[in-house]
């Protein structure tokens, strides 16, 4: 039994709230339950040095979690001078995940920069994160149709992301912070709205698992990832 | 005439939304108009090193501006490695504020740190800041009192903050992004409940200003903390 | 066709060299192809402050590049006085990889650092610092047995890694720079000697995969990872 | 009665020396009793990139403080690899303050750069810092001209500053170390020559502060600004 | 009598294995018994910003030691985020020597960087890398020769560097880690293939030494250089 | 003909001046010609971590440069976040300096911090550093057992330094900063009072250089030592 009495294939009552600011081209607060992240993204009409010239934009992320977001107060990364491993390997599978639907060609010379700030966590952040990056983004690409700057949305299909692990022997979709804790292998996966694979990131907390194991985690993931996908068509079109 | 229509000694429409987060013992969200700042008080039972044994506590802040709560997007300073000359200033500013109202030899050897963070911002961070994370640090004593570990609340009183400025040569209250942009000077005031001055900071942006103009700001600025004072109140009945 | 003239799942020609350097615990200089990795475990006798005195030990890896490693040069992470995020992120992969298969209780309070340090760069340094690193912990262990501080080894199995992805719709094993540089998918497997699963990471380059892929991936992973254990097996004996 | 003997309203003897280093377009060794800043204003014919192209020129300042300037030796900030926060406000404080009597428009597109640096401290280093750093402007401007770089001084008038503070009650002028630590309220005064406010920061270090108070500082604080304006000047003539 | 059985004036035996790596223009591993170091000679077509547009190119040096190539392991600098400043004087010293003999003017406007990494210490890391380096960057630059680049090497001489000391009263050559360790002057020494100093660094650990004492060191590492040399060359006609 | 007409073996004028700062243990300007150096010395009553327990004291040494102590403005080290290569290499040289005449037995668990912090730079700093850092150092101590902390001084000896080098084809002594920017060899010597080398440090800066321009640059240094010996116990008596 699960600590939050859902079912093994049950995802938490997911939230997205589009403009949640007003300054960013997309703002989307996203809830998986009591885990909830700002997702903005900003659009500027310049590219990073290596690209420059090149005919193409590009889309980058960065991700940081509030100090009080957590349980026990963990130190300000601003504060410490330096951003942590985990945020850094966070923030690149954001930026992989999101260029992997964005068309960086049609694009065009300018930069798409994702800010996900979590603002209280309870598991699974960096996968609400992408699923509300997707909204965000968009948002912020259709912005750039509506103004004129882009003949057509350079994205080519959503993306979504879920957590799947196994806790206490049983496959369970969307790990909150209690299940995490205390589950043996997990597992995050990210999935177009066609149904493709985009990453996939299992590890054994504690026993190593087998084929047979990760093939039930991927099947609870791709149901879980069709209805992300579905909520965040639902969210566009409220 | 102000950008906003306000008359110059009125006050943006501020809320004040306590538990906005479940992890910190005192949690709010502070509104000046579209200025939104999250103000947690997190308590831990030791105190830093240069306090230790000293039979007292301590409280500090720390200050930080999600990337794109601005017009356009500001670097992030964990990304950067380090936290601007302005967030220090303010940070500084707001736990200077707050210790100015808590006993600290009453709060025993734990730490209060606040954290605001701004979500959104248009004029006004460091002042809302203020004033939110007084209600925060109510919350989180007040749960000390009733945890039973502390026999009644260290605090001393209320403190407020706003800033006032001269706007087109008429002083004015509670200035907004568009008239702290294009204002002469510039002041930060906090004040006690009981009306005492805890800080006074004002710059001259273009021309200096004189003993008149200083008076008539500080006239305003009272006149607003007792009105956010009140609103305190009201948030820590409601 | 494979740039290397490789069939679709052969190994490059793996050496393990043992007692590469001379002051380390265990020392390992592992090839995979003109890939070289130089891989130390080192034993302190002490633990990191969030495990001291909790009776177990732990075991930590670092990794690094030596700037001309690469076909440019890179720049050296002291001189710019920060790790990548990809540095990072491999040297966290390392380390648990390796956690999965030492008994940190068994260990007792010691420490085991492993470092991994790319002389030379052809693909796969990760898979190869993991493969590598195995049997330098192995031979840190038996000193310790063999020093009499330790009754047995806390080395529950092997572990080792191997790189697969899709290179011009054929999925291959063991991806070379050129082969790395131009492929669709690219997923990174670490297994235990028992063929259990540690680790699965596996990222969409350019189009998305399929969960038929995965399993083809899958499949060459671990017949590649079942001839390097053999491999490890006999640098041990040898 | 104050421990320096001194009158409430009396300033601490102020010196002002010209010249004292060799190699900057202005130096100044200012003395405020026993605190000592050596204050230089160097000038390069070049401006920070955001105002690149814009036709006018910058003025910015660095505040430092040598390890033994104190009672007990603090850290060096270069070797701690950061500027404290105090440090930050510092410098930023002697900037705004000068920018406010320099036209920079009229510097046309250089920089100046002011370097405080505390040889010895015993409190007021800020406001000795910014009375010193007017006359290194000054003289470095003067320079400009002689120089045939300028057809006329852009300083707009003198600018110098002076604490004062509530010591045991009474409201004094230009606070020493022995004062300053002890002292209710403690507030930093920038005024013009032509006794105009540029800064005022304010702070209750114990108790809050009432209007009365303040005003009884500002009075003393504007006439011991009008005593250094014209110190600053007789050393300009001198 | 020598802890290695070596006469006063006896070098370790030296290898020089040229080809060590394969992308580095010049890669040399040098061994001074069991000190080994990598030493690669990079090129590329541009120069550092302080020399672009002035008609010559420039040479630096970079330093590392691998965290187990000393008997306890040593922390990874990347990883403390700065290099020591033991590191920095070497990798000075490194590049200075270097220069001594490369005519930069003939070089053109590129720039040859090397990098020595300690493998493996055992004491005069320093010289070893100075003299792995000159072969490293003859390499480097005969390659530019062949490739048409270069009309002639701008290599003016070869350089090489030894480290004597007094060891238990006794000048020696060549010291090893257990000499340097318990010695009481060290010096390092650098010189031409034609028998011109370069760079002469004398300590004294304990006691001070004499004019006559430090004429009998400079003899033993003029002698010694001069066998440096001739392995030098033997190596780059092998 | 020296720029300075000074004769080849003829320093520029010396002088020292004992406490010209007021809180530091030791405190001294020294004074080579338009060099000047303020060095103190600061006693604390610990000893860094690897000592604790050891029944030794420790002495090291800071060095710093203002940023326009030089005829162009360099930039703040502590701004930067940073110091250079050249900061590094010459604090360590006074240290050693220091250390090779003070007991550190004898001083007991405590440490002594050298701070040599360049007022104005004219060449030859780090041996004005030297040289003065000696006579704080001995104020410092004597002030030990003036209060009766220790029972004798544990300095040994004098300790000074100056630097030599090849001018236009002569051995000269004491380069200021125009000889210094064209000079061949250059060579920093540090020597004890009773004559003996505590360090050599020489560098060819062009053209190498031979043993026997190397004797006449280490002759011309030996008498100017002695001549700076004779300074410091001038400086001490008076």
């Amino acid at each position: 039994m699960r600590p939050s009495q859902r079912k093994p294939d049950q995802l938490r009552p997911v939230r997205i709230t589009r403009g949640f600011t007003r300054h960013a081209e997309g703002s989307v607060l996203v809830e998986f339950g009591e885990t909830r992240v700002l997702c903005t993204a900003s659009v500027e009409e310049t590219v990073p040095g290596f690209l420059r010239g090149k005919g193409q934009g590009w889309l980058t992320a960065e991700y940081g979690m509030l100090p009080r977001a957590t349980h026990t107060r963990s130190a300000r990364e601003a504060a410490k001078g330096k951003q942590s491993g985990r945020t850094q390997e966070i923030q690149r599978l954001i930026g992989r995940s999101l260029r992997a639907v964005v068309d960086l060609t049609a694009l065009g010379e300018r930069q798409i920069t994702i800010d996900c700030d979590v603002l209280q966590a309870d598991g699974g952040t960096r996968t609400a994160a992408i699923t509300g990056a997707c909204v965000a983004v968009r948002d912020a690409l259709d912005k750039l149709v509506a103004d004129g700057k882009l003949a057509a949305s350079p994205m080519t299909d959503f993306v979504a992301a879920v957590s799947v692990g196994i806790y206490k022997g049983t496959p369970v979709l969307d790990l909150d912070y209690d299940e995490d804790s205390d589950c043996d292998t997990d597992m995050n996966v990210v999935m177009t709205g066609a149904g493709g694979l985009i990453e996939v990131q299992g590890t054994a907390e504690g026993a190593a698992f087998s084929r047979t194991e990760l093939n039930a985690l991927l099947d609870l993931a791709e149901a879980g990832i069709g209805r992300l996908t579905e909520l965040q068509q639902a969210a566009l079109r409220g």
